[in-house]
């Protein structure tokens, strides 16, 4: 069996079977089958052999050089769920602007004892521009690239919903572009069988040859009528370099509500990675309605990312 | 009997009974009879069966909107004595200056499995303006408002000195509209039989009929004649709508020193929730006198933290 | 046996015997014949007898007034590695710029519980300005005075190289005058027995006598032809009270490069305490060479403050 890998970085990382073992794991944690905090080495403690490896207890840190509160918030909680050392180490953003500066911070957590690093960066696609040191690596999200995670535990609850990911269609709907978990939606949902849609105002939509089981839509409308799951996206003002679309338009043309739905006759699942921009990409309306999944996101996140620490480190003291 | 509750903004929520069991098991904590880090429900472990209480560890956050490091601090100490899982969130002071958004942040924190929130924010009366999300809740300081666990550790502060509050007179000094910590002692001591003074400048002293046990006297002489404790409070100029007072004439006629205390012989206790503005509230003479209680505050502020996060997760299993 | 000191805060607080029972302690956590999270107390469980020492679990908490990320991080780590409860207090600086303030601070954690304080501040030689509260202390870095625990961890670094300290001769390169990483090994190596070259533009070096150990040589290349260690600093710009060295000057006066040390043919062990300026005061082919101690460095930081901080909490336990 290939060994799971010790950078996730992008979803193209892991193999379909690999996203299989992950949700596996996530729901015996949420099942309480799988107890908390079990030792990160079916062999004993080998880990313990590692360089860099002493102590029994793995030693988890997250370095978010963007602000965060709800994602490094649940690393950190899931961290502490599999009873590991966690620490939070806080950017000095004057003094990091450079992959040089960001080598720097990796190398000393590793050196420090770090076991596994969990990032969050402006700086894309990091492993092909720093020399990543020899710990396990999660992307918490870099830049406008890839949030795999979020896709991850996304893919989970559409999952738990009951439905057949390989019969599934799912609407991005909004600044595509600019999205990572748009990005690495687009990998995960093929990948198991799925089907995406990305709808939004054209200098929001990625050009270019999507493959086979991508397609752009031109109307919210269509996007309704096709779509098992429709995901709001956040507009990445952030992240444009360009003037900022016009908003009423957006709104207009893009912005989901109940009501629209209903009109429709239409009940698709309604995913959102939050924060809620409520009255732009989403109508309040549909946060108040059982169709709504966002918190059900939330609460799976944790199981999502204890899974993905809990496989990785025991690859990692294997390794 | 009734059951403890699960949220604590106001030292209302409490009845006389229950301000006891926060004393009492307080005290067996302080003496170590009540061992740390117990179960958190007497049943067993049904707190697992709670939707969100899947670990058997209960989850504590922080979420402080307004800068405070001993506040804070000290909730963390209580949590990590009690061997519950603690996490801070830190706020992001631009996106959340509206009650919408600190819902969003709260009912993420539920699903993210936060058991127990405590929260300080310049927003009052939060439970009135925002739907508190399924979790235990404490207030740890709304804008002028009310600072509830302030007030009970001070009161239990007291009674350890031996005072009987059902015959003592305290005198709360200065800034009395303007501090959460007077409002919450305004509700706490009648309720446990004792008797409030209330002297300051008049622009600082709330005004209306404020009940039967509490009295305002006009000079600090006064004050100190009739009280057996002093709590000087600090000029809360942050949450000052109209011209800062005079503080040359607030130091003359109302700042307390043992100088003062000695020239009319008397001997109360003085009390003091920090940070101390020497020379303005308080005299530097005061800080090492024996009569001085403020640290005796500080360290009781873990056990009576410690304690109201018990009894409420406690009441959280079973509930 | 003289006991342990609980005021680290300067090299002169050890004794020559205490600098051996560090460096004995961190090498048995190093190599794992001593378990992490050991009793504090030889003697059971009378630390819980302490005033302030109510729990078996010992209390550490950081309060670093510079930012600074891998030093505090470093502490935490060795904290946590002990199984101790760990807070960090965020500075808040606007109201901390007096002795005052940084009193009412170190009380308040006192009186919360707090056993072992390790503090980093602009203010150097605190213990003479500020009454230090009775719980354990260690300076972290106090301005350009003194950093006892980094110096430590480099002597013991230095040591698991193979060399005989009484034999070794190691040159500090650069701003000297600012560096308390300098000033710190300026007092342990000599009373190790080893000798200290500086070396650096005139305007950076100490002036007077500095004793029989220290020797002040004007080129970099004597001190490459007589060191068995070389440090090259980084400059303390935000520490200079006048116009900033040339740096271009120092560059290429004292610049310490691989390639340098294979034109005079010597291979010194090459030490650096972080971060490192690139192209400044050390080159890129440096921190590539196997002659590089930086990162065995770091490994080190955390054996070294695990083990003073166990040494204090035992010592505190029975005082």
């Amino acid at each position: 069996m290939k060994p799971f890998p010790l950078i996730l970085e992008s979803i193209k990382d892991l193999s379909t079977g690999q996203v299989q073992d992950v949700f596996k794991l996530a729901k015996s944690f949420k099942d309480g089958s799988e107890p908390e905090g079990t030792p990160f080495s079916s062999k004993g403690n080998e880990l313990t052999d590692k360089p860099h490896f002493k102590s029994k207890t793995p030693l988890i840190a997250t370095f978010f050089q963007e602000p965060s509160t709800r994602t490094k918030n649940s690393f950190a909680i899931a961290a502490k769920r599999l009873k590991t050392d966690y620490v939070d180490l806080a950017p000095q953003f004057s003094s990091l602007k450079k992959g040089e500066d960001l080598e720097q911070t990796f190398i000393t957590l590793k050196y420090q004892g770090v076991n596994l690093l969990i990032c969050r960066s402006p700086l894309e696609k990091i492993s092909s521009k720093v020399k990543l040191p020899n710990v396990a690596y999660i992307n918490g999200g870099d830049g406008k690239n890839e949030h795999p995670t979020q896709a991850l535990l996304d893919a989970f609850s559409i999952i738990e919903n009951g439905l057949d990911l390989s019969e599934t269609t799912i609407a991005l709907i909004g600044d595509v572009l600019h999205s990572r978990v748009a990005h690495s939606l687009m990998k995960l949902i093929p990948k198991l069988g799925g089907k995406i849609l990305i709808c939004g105002p054209s200098d929001w939509l990625p050009k270019g040859d999507l493959g086979p089981s991508i397609e752009s839509v031109s109307t919210l409308e269509e996007a309704i009528l096709r779509a098992d799951v429709l995901y709001p996206l956040r507009i990445q003002k952030e992240r444009h370099q360009n003037a900022v679309q016009n908003e009423d338009y957006f709104i207009k043309h893009f912005k989901v509500s109940l009501k629209k739905l209903k009109e429709m006759n239409k009940k698709p699942l309604v995913f959102h990675a939050g924060p809620f921009n409520i009255g732009v990409e989403i109508d309040q309306d549909l946060l108040d309605s059982p169709l709504f999944q966002a918190y059900n996101q939330i609460e799976n996140s944790i199981y999502i990312r204890m899974s993905i620490i809990q496989l990785m480190l025991q690859e990692f003291g294997q390794s």
